[in-house]
């Protein structure tokens, strides 16, 4: 059977158009600052389109861990040249300050998030860059490394969870990065994901046969 | 977190190769009977390999049903190009003869299996066509539509559980076939998936920080 309660559709119309940018990306001669600029233009409307309606996050994967946020995997490509991550926040939780080392996407679900940037200041050191920037329903950001992809993000609200939709150019949960302590020592990071289970976003024998 | 208890490092190797022939036949300016056939020909080695160890299937989904065998979906191509799925069958459980309308391949990894082919008679009705033939651990078959895609496959085994490994060159819980009653009358068939959760491959993080 499907995963229960509801529709996986408009996920995989997601997945589906998110493969073939990516496919496309892959076999380009030139890959580089111009060519990941247009595949983050590609990709923008697509995960707006899918952050839209917060209808379709299986219920199973949406609740909160109290003790921390929860970095939810729903599709991995079998090459690893891309991933989609569902990042459930609980009250007042944050990230680390971190690196990503592959472009991104953000996708506001439910709730709200903030986004704080960080750049190497006159010393070398990180430091904040520019105001925190809040992320609200519908809306979508992105990150690349050739433009800087340190910050730090955290639920906007101490009261509330939220959701927001993460989509990166690899496997993002094996990728070797880095978290920055508050005292501005790096240290290594793998970030993994919260869950051993996927959905199974491709039963859909119940609306075929409907 | 990873799957519990398994490495799915095996399976994630086959996935890789299977995507990437899988991509390349899809890009092939002639599809037709011999381009499957070379296909089959990459694939049937790499499933070989796979099912040389029964070490990776994670036990939560090696149980059987039973009331009936199990569709057990690993892996689906994002563009549904292909598909691999456990077949997990109790003691005497048996398919109804059936088509798959798409290339695939079937390889042993537990028990035995027992396979036999229907094709046309002379009257036009589906007949048992040849000896039932037998899969073993570490063995391969495959079926294509181009040489006869129908039959009918049974756990060898009246007394032990089996498990064989299927793939598909498309998302085969989701085509449209066929199934045939024992009185040969022929009913459309979806046959979907037992898992509404596929296990988590991608979390290689303990791996990469040992
Ligand atoms: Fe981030
Ligand atoms: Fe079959
Ligand atoms: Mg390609």
């Amino acid at each position: 059977p499907a995963v229960p309660g509801r529709s996986t559709a408009r996920l995989r119309t997601f997945i589906a158009t998110l493969t073939r940018a990516v496919e496309r990306h892959a076999a380009a001669p030139v890959p580089g600052a111009a060519d990941e600029a247009a595949l983050l233009a590609t990709l923008r409307p697509a995960l707006a389109a899918l952050v839209a309606h917060d209808d379709w996050l299986p219920d199973g994967l949406a609740t909160p861990d109290p003790r921390r946020y929860r970095q939810v995997l729903l599709h991995a490509d079998p090459l690893e040249r891309c991933s989609v991550v569902a990042f459930v926040w609980g009250p007042g939780q944050r990230t680390p300050v971190h690196d990503h080392t592959v472009w991104g996407l953000i996708g506001m679900l439910r709730g709200a998030e903030t986004e704080q940037a960080w750049r190497p200041g006159a010393d070398g050191r990180l430091q904040p860059h520019g105001p925190p920037r809040t992320l609200r329903p519908g809306e979508v950001a992105t990150l690349s490394p050739a433009t800087g992809d340190v910050h730090q993000v955290a639920n906007a609200s101490t009261e509330v969870p939220a959701i927001s939709i993460h989509v990166y150019g690899a496997n993002i949960g094996a990728v070797r990065r880095s978290v920055w302590e508050a005292d501005g020592t790096r240290r290594p990071f793998i970030s993994g994901y919260s869950n051993p289970w996927v959905p199974n976003l491709w039963d859909r024998s119940l609306e075929l046969s409907a």
